[in-house]
């Protein structure tokens, strides 16, 4: 591991990606394996700017100018925080990757799946992750684990946006899959955590 | 003129753009046309919030980041404030478009031509000028008169990059012009304004 590892987790509302993560880099400290998590944009400066803008701009953004700006942010974190880290042999944890902009923004949107591969390419500069882990799930499980968190209560724009939609994500995701069986692997979001942590684990042990 | 009609001013520093489009859109007024004079990003919040993020960010941004901000602020403002003033049949004078990323970010930086064209066709949805005028001068004259102007006291990041990159701009600005030469006219900077503007005048009735 020379070069480093860049590892993606991907999967659509209430897939427990954020557990995942945690348990995930809880076991890279254990094993002594250095590594940094991260997620863009953010962990720049001018990455925390765009981040703002597009968390905090009380106007409407349209899909294109929102896709552009992600972008931007994108490349912005890959040069600054991604690269660096990968060349110091480090494992890169990233919590969304592009595949996310493919999944909501392509699949379930309204943008160009072609358009949106043209500028991701510009912007990642060849970083594609060696594993990107897809937590699997449908929309109902995924908003029933949800509610039951956090009782649905604090939705976002993109969370709040209906079965509909999240099903297209869903599919996106697993086209996405299909395309790249080597780098994508489909994890059941269904099962227990531990069982779904050790999955992880091997996957990640065998690459 | 049902569809409007979009007239963009391009050219090197010191090139007297601003004192054209000042005569140029006084000229619109006195024959009571009807438009607007925009540049570009900006004229939204979104775009102002974008343009602050460009002109005062206090840290670096290396090129793919700046171009794909532009191009959000571009996509956002196309949208936003150009198209539906080209709906509504009006005049669209811009003070640089697309070209100025040609060739200074293409041309005289290091970003690929190719790459710079998919992005803008992504984000302009085909809001290729009428008629664009590119006042061609020369690095030496140029800078003489912003010289004579200013006294060189108050440069930009942009404009402080010295006479090789402002000539590849300006051989940039001339090869975009003989790539399309029913849409960019190129004229003599080192005319007198008035001559210029008469020019230009005609240029646009020609139209």
């Amino acid at each position: 591991m020379n070069k480093g590892f860049l590892i993606t987790f991907e999967g659509g509302e209430g897939c427990g990606k954020s557990s995942q993560i945690k348990l995930f880099t809880k076991f890279l400290e254990e094993e002594k394996i250095d590594f940094i998590l991260s997620r863009e944009p953010g962990g720049t400066n001018i990455g925390e700017d765009i981040r703002n803008l597009l968390l905090h701009s009380k106007n409407e953004i349209d899909s294109k100018t929102e896709f552009l700006l992600f972008s931007s942010g994108r490349a912005d974190h890959i040069r600054n925080v991604v690269k660096p880290a990968l060349e110091a042999g480090k494992v890169v944890v990233l919590d969304r990757y592009y595949d996310s902009s493919f999944a909501y923004q392509g699949y379930a949107g309204n943008l160009n799946l072609d358009d949106i591969k043209l500028i991701t390419d510009f912007a990642i500069d060849g970083c594609v992750p060696d594993l990107t882990i897809l937590l699997d799930i449908s929309y109902e499980y995924g908003f029933a684990r949800k509610a039951k968190d956090d009782n649905l209560k604090n939705l976002d724009r993109i969370e709040s946006k209906g079965k509909e939609y999240h099903d297209k994500v869903r599919r996106g995701y697993l086209e996405l899959a299909k395309k790249e069986p080597n780098r994508i692997k489909i994890v059941d979001a269904t099962k227990n955590k531990e069982e779904i942590f050790k999955e992880i684990v091997d996957l990640f042990l065998k690459k």
